[in-house]
């Protein structure tokens, strides 16, 4: 495809030699001849030099002088769809392998895939052009919607219902007993999961299910890899949160919160919508809606940063004494 | 069943209808009509009148006006006797899956269950009552004593014992190498791993082999979700991990120790008998026995705690010139 | 073996009763009568007491009256030795499980091991003297180099390529997509991982392909459990991780670099070559090579350490009101 044709299909501005044939997208240090690159980080603009990207999907204040550029308003979203221009989505896999066990009383839709060695128990209902991929373990009366993606040695305990066109990658668990004891005992964890429409699970994460009634992950919320909500939680729709955070048992999240990676949330707690956590925060006392939280215990992000830049200052090797 | 007759069953006091006809427990916020709920955090009463719970069971102190209530001493521990009232323990599985690979020499007690595309090694040794899901692997030479359940896609390596009566979530590895390395070249890790009786493992947490001698796990231990527990580590009776806790090689860890979530203890350290360690803890430092402790590195809580609030009035912005 | 055969074999001086019979190495707390067990830990020295090894590899400083002694100069680099002397490494093992699926357009090279419910997708390759225990899946166009051993219930996505001699233990995931969203719509993850020689990976660990271009994991890298390793990272040669750590995407992470437990490395940062950084520390600014790092957000490791060590004094309980 000439680069003139994709800054045509995409609505871009084009600088340079529209006639170059480009045969790929690729990242600035992967590039090879005749790829595209993007380049919207002003770090990387020092990596311009060594690439042997043929053009560049830069954003509105770059110029790069001698370069061939597309450049876009908004270049995180065009590279999406700069992406899907090289990288059609992958057909949809359909077929049973004959190795997959499936109960006989499990309901499965059309159009859908399941691999080898999958296990469906009783009682299941598998919608239309579901994915479930090779090892997968599926317990009984699972519900899983229409056109969702569970990718291979996923774990699904007893009655979890997941909602439509979620993706769900290797080796997550939902569903397991949550970490509940009195006085040494086990409580019986007789609850359920429910996972709204929309939904990414990021690989090895962990989603106990409720002591009583359900834990609930609302619609389009997106969870990183190795992440653990535990049982009776709750978080509304179009959260995110990225790699290995842990919101403990009965947590309040609320909608378009956004919590970077390592964070964690205490039991019991609310988190207003609209929050934000930075990374590696503690997160030990409720977060108002649209806080901006970090540090341990959390507080409010900018006080932390102060706070922390003085206390390093007393760190200092002459100020030992003082 | 007559919320009467329950109160009757538990040694509960009545306060209300005791005619009422109660269909099941559930949480406050997920229960239907006809339903009954748990209420013993003060924070949550705010939810009870949104509830559509037909009665609750509360603590001594709580009085909710107008409503039916179970009141008793310890409502956490008459919840278990509760919901076991409505869920009595479903009946352990049995039978052996066709499609389950077991050694010829492996020895498997009476009364196990067996599930699909599970792999036995060589020499195992299957206890009586056992369950083990589908998907699960056990290498040669595992021994797993009888009444334990291991749910789906669990790894346990080669020479691993596993006590009676555990619990281990699906996705656990257990008898993995561990982390060794001197100047680049691999420590062969030639140890194992015990683990006691009544002990429970959540979801895709990992215990290493030794080195050399055995990794222990106490009687009644119980690990969360997303756990690291290192190599040559031992753990005495009825200590408590919540999830995602990593503990560094060779630690000794006492008994009766409570533990929070994502905590870190060094290698090669001491925590002694029934300590407690907060939340997100950087245990760098020994911890003596009955020592309550929080903070990076860790410390006093109380103090910890203190010092942190004087840390962030530092970081108050009036104060930032002081 | 005799004391005196296995000192001459390995070189080390003898200290006590050459003619002693050694059964086998253990560690100090789990040796019986007739094995040996390393101490080169002070802090241990107290257990020699109650051990009930025959023998001690001890350092060159150590001197236990009356105990028989292999004294080395090196005892880390000897115990290994020692190891290998009554623990030969387990032959390999080879044949093709008759569960195993394998697609017929996938190579397969001689003398390799494929277990029992292992998937091979279309156009895989699996080098000469592979292992890949039960369970694991292998999607399609995945390489996988010679005399790599890939433990049970891993699943390596398409197209990611692995060197030779590494080792990948249970659970591990290499290849699902990036944690990517723009606007709540998901960025196509359409780069790859490629895995250099001799790298070994923890249970449960996840590497995320890249969204463009590769995740690359340098020759002789280390990985310890849990960890989880974002898209489009690089990892230079012999860079060690102990196990819980996290690194966010595109970071760029030297050679030589040692990083401790629980670390959180922020997305798109730089690591120099041979920095060092401390267990729980919270990399959210570029690290220099040779640096040694500690704290949240990280600093010099000695600032943070004096600076927490005055923090704490404040906290004491008669300067609260200073």
């Amino acid at each position: 495809m000439k680069l003139k044709e994709i800054a045509k299909s995409l609505g871009l501005e084009l600088v340079g030699d529209g006639e170059l044939e480009i045969t790929g997208v690729s990242s600035l240090e992967d590039a090879r001849k005749g790829e595209i690159a993007p380049l919207y980080r002003k770090a990387f603009e020092k990596l311009v030099g060594s690439s042997r990207a043929s053009a560049f999907l830069v954003g509105p204040d770059t110029r790069l002088a001698g370069k061939n550029l597309l450049v876009s308003k908004n270049p995180r979203a065009d590279l999406i769809r700069l992406i899907k221009l090289f990288h059609p989505e992958e057909p949809r896999r359909e077929g049973i392998a004959s190795t997959a066990v499936i109960h006989p009383t499990a309901r499965i839709g059309k159009g859908v895939y399941i691999g080898d060695f999958v296990k469906i128990g009783e009682n299941a209902v598998v919608g239309d052009g579901v994915e479930i991929h090779a090892g997968t373990v599926i317990y009984h009366d699972v519900e899983i919607g229409s056109r969702t993606k569970i990718y291979s040695n996923v774990v699904i305990r007893e009655g979890t219902r997941i909602g439509e066109g979620c993706i769900i990658h290797p080796g997550v668990v939902i569903g397991c007993d949550g970490f509940g004891f009195e006085a040494g005992e086990k409580i019986p964890q007789v609850g359920g999961v429910l996972v709204g429409d929309d939904v990414e699970i990021g690989a090895n994460t962990v989603i106990d299910r409720a002591a009583l009634g359900y834990t609930k992950i609302g619609t389009g919320v997106k969870i990183g890899n190795l992440c653990l909500i535990a049982h009776g939680t709750r978080i509304g729709e179009g959260s995110m949160f990225a790699g290995m955070i842990a919101i403990g048992g009965s947590a309040r999240i609320g909608k378009g919160v956004i919590c970077g990676g390592m964070v964690g949330i205490r039991d019991n707690l609310e988190v207003g919508d609209g929050a934000i956590i930075a990374a590696k925060t503690c997160v030990f006392r409720p977060v108002a809606p649209g806080e901006v939280v970090g540090g341990c215990p959390n507080t409010n992000l900018t006080r932390w940063k102060r706070a922390m830049a003085r206390l390093y200052r007393l760190g200092k090797k002459g100020k030992d004494k003082e």
